[in-house]
């Protein structure tokens, strides 16, 4: 990863200036990361993110030649840049895992440091926690939809430039994707690449039986015919079996075949019929373009034959939801008695006003079927006694409340950086995506259907009610 | 920039060993690079994203690295990786400058090279492509909304990672955007970026007041107060005033103040209000928080007193349309009398069948108000004589027809790489976004209206309609 630490808001250096110039900068300062608005419609979003999020942590310094840059914009005095010349974030981060479940309203992130780092590197994180929590939620659902048939990612070169096709399929192996096209992003995180030919490979040959013969002799034991370049089912399929027979012959087995267009469900079907009758009941049949969760659901809806699923532009930049809005906001600030102040940022709807203090999230798991049943957002010097029961209650609607009894608790945010050093390794893309794949799997499917999904509930405990209200009061 | 080359679908690397196996690899091919849809009811777009396509050409070769993780994926053979370890871009590319205003179905590059070099270009030119033209005509959409008021990029946090942040806000720039708030951006490309504070300076005192006055003291005579935080009538508004009181009382000029939430149309009247009563009447206001080009015409409905625009989200994700859908297409092979023959891909839509042959595009102007009349796409060795009158006519409905005079024509693409050389220097992005600006003048308001625009005509040559037929009649 390049180094990052330019490539922010030029406000997050107006104010570092601001608190530098006015002896605040050390003040210690706590800030959350955390979204309000489901994304498309799902209850929950698949949390990503957090690698590079410690690369760029790692790697924040200052060059002289952005000092010389920074300098030529006459903002900022000699005095000032030499602080950053020796800037390295020095702070505590706190973070959920990648893979983990995530709603909206609780701290994805937690940071504290003085309020010149924490400020800093505000833009980057979430850059990169939005774009591959984004991505891996959409590709959850995409993956939720298709059910048993692998979900290939085929979507670099519609992705909005270079990292967003790099880390977007990153976030979609995480999010449930089976394999992807990019050969760097496979390359970078492990496993393999996907992908066989285009309608120009077909298209350079004069015609399509030759372009078929040519592949299935250059990859006999991985030989997927892409079908539709000129008509599925008087073209494609027959010279496709054609050469299936022939490859037989020579004792390999053909893959199977590839649509890319027309009426998928109505031309899998019949392709399906081809396939069998020709003796290939296992070769798969692969449909992609421009499908996504809704067109999987109908696809499957018309007892469509396909196999797997090769999912581009709307994965790849989750068309319809294209960003995930993730906020920074400030939770509590160091005082002039060097007390850390909870804070709250107040406004007219319910939903944007903040949850203040230095908190944590608490999972509640029922120890019967080891499903998720609640998730307490508290103050982090706050603990649950999990052999007694537990009334949890809406921080909206008071009057409804739970009784929880039988039930487990497990902390979400896990120490990252304590002064300024890494202390979490992350694990592979391979063991995230186990990761994911488990966490999903003690959510109800209640939560995870398209229309209308169950709310997963996020309460406060009562002590940080308690104290959300009393800033409420105070404001008035 | 990165080296780009690994990131590309597996599929160009089969094909292109596929092409090595068969002997086939130098034979030349000839590959188009178009849309072929309105990007979100836009009737043209802005080309952007070629000075990275250039560095990406540039700097493409595999390094032993790449070439051990290609070995041990087990598909090639050594040869192959040998081939590639020699491997540099040796072909021709023609494109349209950055800036210029683009149609669907028209050829923005144009690739001619040895089929295995042109194919394994093209995940990477499309994605360049594709994302920095997607931005740039969001953008162009969003300033002519804005008309005078400058409309600021402010959308990095909410960018589809890194990449999307820096490349996007550069296409934000060539779209007519007059700056972004991305210190990185402004860095690689020139410009100031631009920016203040946010909601967390504001919380992290006491109170409003002593956040605004300590910003004064800092930036004097850039003072640019955000007045929603706490409440912006009762709250901000006055407490900005009072410190632009004392701002101006030492001598200096206070410049405005922002607002970020809330009801933008009935604040920002108010604030002008309240401004000019103190005043201020060249203060200025700025308006932020989930805008987009509909949302800014409904502000002017309501006659809202906003002065600048800073757009985040919904310009920097190009939300409710997140990809232009740019294909590569084949569109002529050499056969094996080493002749240069067009190519066709065969459609059910219409729209979906390509245009065949080695062809270029011509804008043609009148001389009269300077104004784009028609688009003509021919093949590359004809010529249009501009001092007689001119028949065109709709490819699709050919009794459709319209005969030019007093006009005059200019080819559209460039030469950008010929034999593998570089031979074209992209202009600063400042002299690239006044391109924009100049080539956007002589589009009629009409093409631009957000609502049924008018369809600017994309014709074809009388040659290259011939040619296409034979093509679809030999296809029977």
């Amino acid at each position: 990863m390049r180094n990052l630490t330019m490539m922010t808001d030029l406000y997050e250096l107006t104010m570092m200036y601001g608190y530098f110039k006015e002896g605040m900068h050390k003040k210690k300062a706590v800030f959350d990361v955390f979204f309000r608005n489901q994304v498309g419609g799902s209850s929950y979003a698949v949390m990503a993110g957090l690698e590079q999020l410690i690369d760029y942590i790692n790697d924040l310094h200052f060059t002289e030649d952005d000092l010389d840059y920074l300098r030529a914009l006459k903002l900022f005095d000699e005095e000032f840049l030499d602080y950053l010349r020796h800037f390295r974030f020095a702070g505590e981060i706190y973070a959920m895992p990648e893979g983990t479940i995530v709603f909206p309203g609780e701290p994805l992130v937690r940071v504290k440091g003085g309020i010149a780092e924490a400020q800093l590197i505000e833009t980057a994180m979430l850059n990169i926690i939005n774009h591959q929590t984004l991505i891996a939620t959409k590709a959850s659902r995409i993956c939720y939809a298709a059910g048993k048939g692998p979900v290939m990612e085929f979507g670099l070169r519609r992705a909005q430039g270079p990292d967003a096709g790099i880390y977007g399929a990153r976030a979609a192996i995480i999010g449930g994707c089976s394999s992807t096209s990019n050969v760097l992003t496979t390359k970078m995180f492990g496993g393999r690449p996907a992908g066989t030919h285009a309608h120009s490979w077909i298209m350079s040959f004069d015609t399509e039986i030759e372009a078929f013969r040519a592949y299935a002799n250059v990859f006999p034991d991985a030989c997927m015919l892409l079908v539709d370049t000129y008509d599925v089912l008087n073209s494609g399929m027959p010279n496709a079996i054609k050469v299936f027979d022939e490859l037989r012959e020579k004792g390999h087995k053909p893959v199977g075949i590839r649509i890319d267009s027309g009426d998928l469900a109505y031309l899998s079907k019949k392709a399906r019929q081809m396939l069998d009758e020709a003796g290939y009941e296992d070769a798969i049949i692969c449909a992609s373009g421009d499908l996504d969760e809704n067109l999987i659901l109908a696809l499957k809806l018309q007892d469509a034959k396909i196999d797997t699923y090769g999912i581009g532009t709307k994965l790849i930049t989750s068309e319809g939801h294209s960003a995930l809005g993730g906020v920074y906001k400030l939770s509590a600030m160091e005082n002039d008695k060097g007390e850390i102040v909870p804070k709250i940022k107040i406004s007219e709807n319910i939903w944007k006003i903040t949850n203040p203090g230095y908190k944590k999230v608490v999972r509640l798991y029922s120890r019967y079927e080891n499903k998720a049943l609640a998730d307490l957002i508290m103050l982090d010097d706050e603990t649950i006694d999990d052999t007694k029961e537990l009334e949890i209650f809406s921080p909206t609607e008071t009057w409804k409340r739970m009784t929880l009894t039988n039930f487990y608790a497990k902390e979400l945010l896990v120490p990252v950086f304590v002064d300024g050093e890494q202390v979490y390794e992350s694990p592979s893309l391979a063991e995230i995506k186990k990761n994911a794949e488990k966490e999903l799997g003690t959510l109800w499917d209640e939560y995870k259907r398209f229309t209308n999904p169950h709310i997963y509930k996020v309460d406060l405990s009562q002590k940080l009610y308690d104290i959300k209200n009393e800033l409420l009061m105070q404001s008035k």
